[in-house]
């Protein structure tokens, strides 16, 4: 396996303004490998219920993903969540979350995964993130994502991940949680500083801060005028952003640039539909037309 | 005179985590000068009273600001304003405002300053906008600023303004209220609907997002570690802008970007000191080693 991605696999019911889906694919692992298998194979981690559609396991496998490392609990519930985008898709209100297996997730992976060169660790307990870091043989380059809920109650076990991982990729607010600092820059700078030689702070509609092997690269995001729904683009950039660098030389800090390229280009598809009707019908010749848009974009040339 | 602005001269009393000013140096036509005198002879355009500081007047004349434009009203008080900035540099609380002889500004442009090619209306009344509109006799590119109060009371002026100037430089806030949209991307399009060729979104330390004949150029902000003081950072941002377009080709699409860049690095000096402490020491060459960090932070090749 190219690439390996640790995390949830849900079913999401999502309201905004443009309309609203019941019972989608979702979770980190599904936007992360729909991404990612643009650019190479990619071996899911996770675990569902017998309730998980077949149509969804389908839509996966005919893009490449792997299902090896997908545990279904028999008579067990898939991980559910609900939510609500305002006007502003900014902001959004929980409606429900119900974990179903996924409380009791523990993540094994197949012994075809274990050589793995690259991999991510999606928002899941870092206690279980940390031994999924134990099963990896040789990595090349590991990345890890978190969330509020774990630098609160697990703040210890997150420090002994960001020590041991390569690379994180997480959002401004976890940022600044994280390292107790008010602004982006020096919190991305703190992160650092526990460990990853690569930290990718994710600011949404304002892109991409990235501190590689010191340097800093700041990646705008796309502007976006059509945006459906945003659950999981931060999945899908990294998605994006790893399996760009599955295939590429993580001893080059450049390649890190181009990685949140790749990864902003991703959300941007997956922002454009509900669940992964947006990322679905993407080519890899789309991905690079609009990562040359990408590149237009930010160039000083125009 | 190759640029003019017209704006409020201030003196300004700032506590910021940093340290504290008082009766410094202030009012957006004074930072505007500052940074776009790095470029070009500029001419300002406002008022103070009569206890407006020699050592000002002396530190901008030295710098080739011209003064001829700025009225000395007998008895009268300048502009004074008071700021309190929170832990969080994005946060900051007006103690107060004395408006003094700025309030009953009338701008008057000396004669020669009425054939100048390039010029700048900084947040003042909208109705005084167009009476300085009326005043220049052929510029080549003229923008304008504008804030919350004059959209809210004065907003069928502050359109006519619009349909009257070749760009405008407001933050993000402003575009929202100004066309009723939520999201920056859609109020950026909206403003240039009302009629300037060229729209620069200021987004603070997520940077700038130009809309110029059509196309986008997303515009990072340089990741600050050690910022003093954000005020003026704006007008300052405006002063490169402007300052690079007086010397350039404003038919050239890609001359907007570099006036985003060369504003975004102004700002950034700007950011580095209270009043225009940050400002005042920089050279042009400190300004385009700036512009070459710039470059290579928002380059995909590193």
């Amino acid at each position: 396996m190219s690439l390996v991605v640790v995390g949830s696999v849900a079913l999401d019911t999502v309201t905004a303004p443009a309309g609203s889906v019941r019972d989608a694919l979702g979770g980190s692992a599904v936007f992360f490998a729909t991404a990612a298998s643009l650019f190479c194979p990619v071996g899911v981690v996770g675990v569902v219920g017998d309730d998980f559609p077949e149509a969804g396991r389908r839509l996966l496998a005919d893009r490449g993903v792997d299902l090896e490392g997908l545990e279904t609990v028999k008579g067990g519930a898939t991980f559910r969540w609900e939510g609500v985008y305002h006007d502003d898709l900014n902001q959004r209100d929980t409606i429900s979350t119900e974990l179903g297996v996924f409380e009791t997730f523990e993540p094994k992976l197949p012994d075809s995964y274990k050589a793995t060169q690259v991999a991510f660790l999606a928002n899941i307990d870092p206690k279980l993130q940390l031994r999924v870091l134990d099963q990896l043989e040789a990595p090349r380059f590991v990345a890890c994502d978190t969330m509020n809920l774990w630098i609160d109650i697990a703040r210890d076990s997150v420090c002994e991940v960001l020590g041991r991982v390569d690379g994180v990729i997480i959002n401004d607010q976890e940022a600044k949680q994280l390292t107790g600092l008010s602004d982006t820059v020096r919190a991305a700078r703190a992160v650092a500083e526990m460990g990853p030689r690569v930290v990718a702070v994710k600011k949404g509609e304002h892109g991409c801060l990235l501190l590689a092997d010191g340097a800093w690269f700041a990646g705008a995001a796309l502007p976006l005028e059509n945006v459906v729904d945003p659950t999981g683009a931060g999945d899908t950039f990294a998605g994006g952003f790893m399996g760009y660098l599955a295939g590429a030389d993580v001893g080059d800090p450049a390649a890190f640039r181009r990685a949140v390229a790749y990864g902003t280009v991703l959300a941007s598809f997956a922002c454009e539909g509900f669940s992964l009707e947006g990322l679905v019908p993407v080519t890899r010749e789309d991905v690079e037309a609009r990562l040359a848009e990408y590149a237009r974009l930010i160039s000083l040339d125009g």
